[in-house]
């Protein structure tokens, strides 16, 4: 019954730091291994590091214009759009002719793109396709690797929450989210945890392509359901702000009737669904601006077939 | 010998928020005060909620051309400066006229100035003056008010590295500096450590108007002797970041030949002076750009005159 698949050895790998320019781990790490590209050499493939957003890193703000990690659709890409072209746009054709193009048997292998949230998610991978057994192959090696730190894998591919992301041009994309860290801040800690991540990452590319075989495997991932806002008053403004044993709570269970806000005269609302969820991105400085306090999801286990070259 | 200082009533007192516009605790306590000043409001006192830079609250920015609390010195406070005036200057006038002006018998009794940092500094107060024995009097008040949970006494007084904020054009000027906070995000428990503070520096006013008598106290404050700066590679960029045993260990003491700072290859610096230390603001967002990955600070003792009406 179980059949193995068979996968071509990957050639070429990018690793983006910078695609939002304030968040600092990546940024540094890149742009250490532009120098230093020895510490992430694999002799089976051609490893890439890569500043993806350099005026957004520049000024150490997350973009420019607009958000590049949302503009890796086929109409921004496509060049099509009339009068000035904001600057992250620019910027994402670009990329996609260096590194893809995006659904073209041109494009990279893969591509790891390194961020840091606020929110206490620790090392989270996020796989954008349930049914890529490599990068699921991948995710399981990774956090086998990881442990006992914790290395949660999200899914991101719900259609209303999925988002065109830069690492999206390349065949398998793997998203690698450490936190928390504040916006424009480099911990020691997060630092390194994140370096793991990427060598992890490497090995099991540089293992595959030498031959070794992956067996069947099952991975637990949490699946993206829901956006929620928090609670705004009649001009737009918070109307409350995470309650405190929501706060730093990414990935623990959300039982109906757990609170999940509170206002500023201490009105708490609490969470109505039926079924318990697990919250991630709480309380992300970026996502503000972009109405989620956090996102739910549930726990699905992936199964992904054997694997060799 | 202990003599008593005779001090009149306070009359006006201003919290200010959004003196930078990403640090929202005090930006979100200060909006919804402009809503329901009940809550500040003390029968001996006017109490009077502001926000600062609203520009930078609405872009949730630090700053929009300048710091606002690094202009209220003289030359920029005077006017005459040409061509296009940056908006914090402007601002800082206005603030003046309606606040001050600095140095004047009509300022402000007391400005109390709501801050957040990314640094490990728990409540923090920030006294600029060590002779001023009311404020003195209130620091103990609070520090003693808010215990067991700490609140540390912060003096910047000395010359290299006082500034010019925002808060000195009240006679009895005091920073209220609340961590740690991302930029950009509002944690609950740091919003109610910052909004006790302010009730304790209020009923503090309110007691002393109502005769109340203080006796002779000592503070306990850490004193800024330095900045220190990270190590920098030839083009500005950072040669290393903050060693993880001295991150988020703010007031704890550094010895000599403790670790400071780590390169991306491991080397480390270490601390070379001769006396223990206690770093503060230890990986401040802001202060990247301000050359500084922490202060060093000593300990000293502060002596209060007997305070009454
Ligand atoms: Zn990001
Ligand atoms: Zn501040």
């Amino acid at each position: 019954m179980a059949t193995s698949s068979s996968h071509s050895a990957v050639r070429r790998v990018a690793i983006f730091g910078g695609t939002h320019g304030n968040e600092l781990s990546g940024v540094l790490l890149v742009k250490h291994w532009l120098k230093h590209g020895e510490e992430i050499a694999r002799r089976s493939m051609e490893v890439r590091p890569f500043i993806t957003n350099p005026k957004a890193v520049e000024k150490c703000v997350r973009y420019i214009d607009t958000d590049l990690n949302r503009v890796f659709d086929n109409q921004s890409l496509s060049g099509d759009q009339k009068g000035k072209v904001p600057y992250e746009i620019e910027q994402a054709r670009k990329i996609n002719s260096l590194f893809g193009p995006k659904g073209s048997k041109n494009g990279y292998d893969v591509i790891l793109d390194l961020h840091n949230t606020t929110a206490h998610m620790g090392a989270t991978l996020i796989l954008e396709n349930s049914r890529d057994d490599f990068t699921i192959q991948m995710c399981k090696y990774i956090q086998t690797s990881m442990a006992p730190e914790s290395c949660a894998v999200l899914l991101i591919e719900h259609p209303g929450v999925k988002y065109a992301t830069t690492r999206s041009i390349a065949k398998h994309p793997i998203g690698i989210e450490v936190g928390p860290q504040p916006q424009g801040v480099v911990r020691a800690d997060i630092l390194r945890t994140m370096k793991n991540v990427v060598n992890y990452a490497l090995d099991f590319m540089q293992y595959f392509n030498e031959g070794t075989e992956f067996p069947p495997c099952s991975l637990e991932v949490y699946r993206v359901l829901e956006k929620i806002d928090y609670p705004r008053n009649e001009s737009g403004d918070l109307g409350a702000i995470i309650h405190p044993s929501l706060q730093d709570q990414d990935w623990k269970p959300l039982n109906p009737g757990d609170p999940m806000f509170i206002t500023m005269d201490g009105e708490v609302t609490c969470y109505e669904g039926e079924n318990t969820v697990y919250p991630t991105f709480v309380n992300e400085a970026a996502y503000y601006e972009k109405n989620q306090a956090f996102a739910k999801t549930e726990k699905v286990t992936l199964m992904a077939q054997a694997l060799r070259l």
